[in-house]
């Protein structure tokens, strides 16, 4: 996704050559933690701080960079190494005892935010297509926000946490099925045959891991500390299951992200806290590039016409309110203050919402303001969920129940 | 460096799109880990194995994969990562003690394999130019691979250990101004000033922060601990100096990983052990990428003349013999054990080799074939020190005043 280039100013300090990784290491990772910082001082969220630094040195202010290849991947990492570390932190257990709620949250929050984007456009006198588009990339969750505010807020025990993490990973699976059955619709076809494969695939992949991992892992993890010579087997052994599971949850379609909090949810229960610690210390360098790296890719020249950054701030409101209904009515049955926690824990759509729509440009369906339209929906409900999660679990917070950071994450 | 295209069996296993990142890492990781298991098993060292394996999946055997941006990426972070966790371990002040040992080293280091590489490529009757460039490939010691056999064996508090990172990193300036002068010289103009100009900045980068990088971290530490209000302040701090002094490094004209040791320099008298523990994840998981990303630049499709086989091969014994006897006469003050210890450590070429000659390649300077020479010096040297590190260590491996790895990469 380059959606511009780099500007001379960079490219004459080295942005090819041996300066670029260096260079673009810090120009990300020191601008993420400064903004950070600056909003921890404000009292607001440091994630919507990092997220903000992104697009503060991305094409649309300073135009420092733009994404690249290198920034993709290390972003891309990023999200995989949170959703490793927090699914470190969960048991499987756990989560599939939330499985009925979590599958009513995540079903009531892909129909509403559907319906209601789609609505819109279409009163927007927009063509179905495109207004189908739309909603569809208003459906999937981008769960790594909220999971990064619960990690570090220390709310992972918490059990709206929980119903938000399962039902986040079912939300990616009926995500990549409305993706499929809205790439067929426009095209006039609809394979029922490939569509029950394909959801059969993403189910069967996530069902198998979630219930049997743990167990394959307790059996399996003694063996490979007795009997490997390589320093840091267990690590290896968490690596190659990380990347071997995301690359399994692409291959059955659903995203990398949710291979790689399986294959912390798998390991859960056997590896020692060294394997956790190790893990912990790459997830800090890398989630600052996940998470500028979803700034990065607003670009604010899409609202030259006051028609669309009208229809921006509509859109942003009905993403905001519609997954906030649907999952909180989705949770109902758990009283009032979880099913509120819920509704604004679902609230970001991230790096998802981006992907149907840049299908959808490829296609020719998404005109490219309405595209903007989308990119910014996305980053923005990012921004807007942070403040939000804390105030829902304010109260938790307050009571001393939450459990620090360094308890969540400490070192053995 | 795209050494040849990605074969369309992978292809079909998705080297593009949302496949890629996962099975690049997946392919890597695994096979580096697996033949360092291997060799672990035949008492060999298990890195090795790991270069090994880079090879095996290169273009030349397998072809799963071939150098890309993604790989190098990893691989230039690897080292810098690899280098700075060394430097958290190493004072400065020991470093600048043995200063004036280890510039001697360098220089005996730099001269006698230049003049054994021009030599023979002048025998073989090669142009004086290419001779003067394969011999400037042979200058530049790469102290990853040793560095890493060091710290894994717990061998950095060694005399001999510290006189090695003190050469390897004056050896990279020498090398950098091998490098100005011979681009000079084969171009027919000699700019004695800039030349002037490159060794000061290069020389007074490098002493400045090794001489007062420590002080003033001593001072800076402490109040961002108490000050910063981002997480894990200390370790954001650490990343921004590691990127910044490689940056600064790359500017004034030495590689990166040289910025990357001296930021790990300044740091290791001021922070924590958890510092330490979260770039030692880093480091575990970027290591066997710049290991096998070693290997992987190795084109064996090169050799297919018999001649330049036997020259590879000749070359291949001149670069370990020069640098062994440059670098032990050069220590032989200390007496005969270290100065062989001394001599072997120096030995690994690394991608510095190929980096010069590249350029060469690029200036139509240095033949194809005599590339691949190069490379596979560059390579074999890598592979062929770790056994002669850890048989010139083995009195003191097996005397127990080794530190165990565990002991120096400790978690706190």
């Amino acid at each position: 996704m380059h959606l511009g280039e780099c500007p001379a100013l960079l490219m004459s300090f080295g942005a090819e050559g041996p300066a670029k990784i260096p260079l673009s290491m810090l120009i990300v990772f020191v601008s993420a933690k400064l903004m950070a910082e600056i909003f921890e001082r404000l009292n607001q969220p440091g994630i919507v701080g990092e997220i903000l630094a992104g697009v503060l040195i991305g094409p649309s202010v300073l135009g420092w960079l733009a994404p690249n290849e290198l920034l993709t991947a290390l972003s891309d990492l990023g999200a995989m190494f949170l959703l490793f570390r927090v699914g470190l932190e969960v048991k499987s257990s756990e989560l599939l005892k939330v499985g009925g709620t979590a599958t009513i949250v995540a079903c009531c929050g892909v129909v509403v935010p559907f319906v209601m984007g789609w609505g819109i456009l279409i009163l927007w006198g927009a063509p179905s297509n495109e207004a189908i588009f739309v909603g569809a990339s208003m459906v999937a969750t981008s769960v790594g926000i909220t999971a990064q505010v619960l990690a570090a807020k220390g709310l992972l025990h918490a059990v709206s946490s929980k119903i938000i993490l399962a039902a986040a990973v079912i939300d990616d699976v009926l995500g990549l099925l409305v993706l499929a059955v809205v790439s067929s619709l426009t095209h006039g076809t609809l394979n029922f045959l490939q569509l029950g494969l394909t959801a059969f695939l993403a189910v069967a992949f996530t069902l198998i891991v979630a219930k049997w991992g743990t167990h394959t892992m307790k059996r399996v993890t003694p063996h490979v500390e007795q009997k490997l010579r390589v320093g840091e087997a267990q690590f290896a052994m968490a690596m190659s299951l990380l990347f071997a599971l995301s690359l399994l949850a692409v291959y059955t379609g659903v995203a990398a992200i949710v291979g790689a909090f399986l294959a912390g949810l798998a390991l859960a229960e056997s590896t020692g806290q060294r394997v956790g610690d190790l893990a912990h210390g790459v997830t800090e360098l890398l989630v600052p590039f996940f998470l500028a790296g979803i700034g990065l890719h607003v670009d604010l020249t899409a609202f030259s016409s006051g028609s669309t950054a009208l229809l921006a701030v509509i859109i942003l409101v009905a993403a905001v309110i519609s997954k906030f209904i649907g999952c909180g009515l989705g949770a109902l049955s758990l009283g009032r203050t979880e099913a509120l926690r819920i509704g604004v824990g679902m609230i970001p759509r991230g790096e998802v919402g981006m992907v149907v729509a840049q299908i959808g440009l490829g296609f020719g369906i998404i005109q490219h303001n309405i595209y903007g339209v989308v990119v910014f929906m996305s980053v923005a409900t990012t921004i807007v969920a942070p403040p939000l999660i804390k105030l829902a679990y304010k109260k938790l917070l307050e009571s001393g129940q939450a459990e620090t950071p360094e308890e969540v994450f400490r070192l053995g």
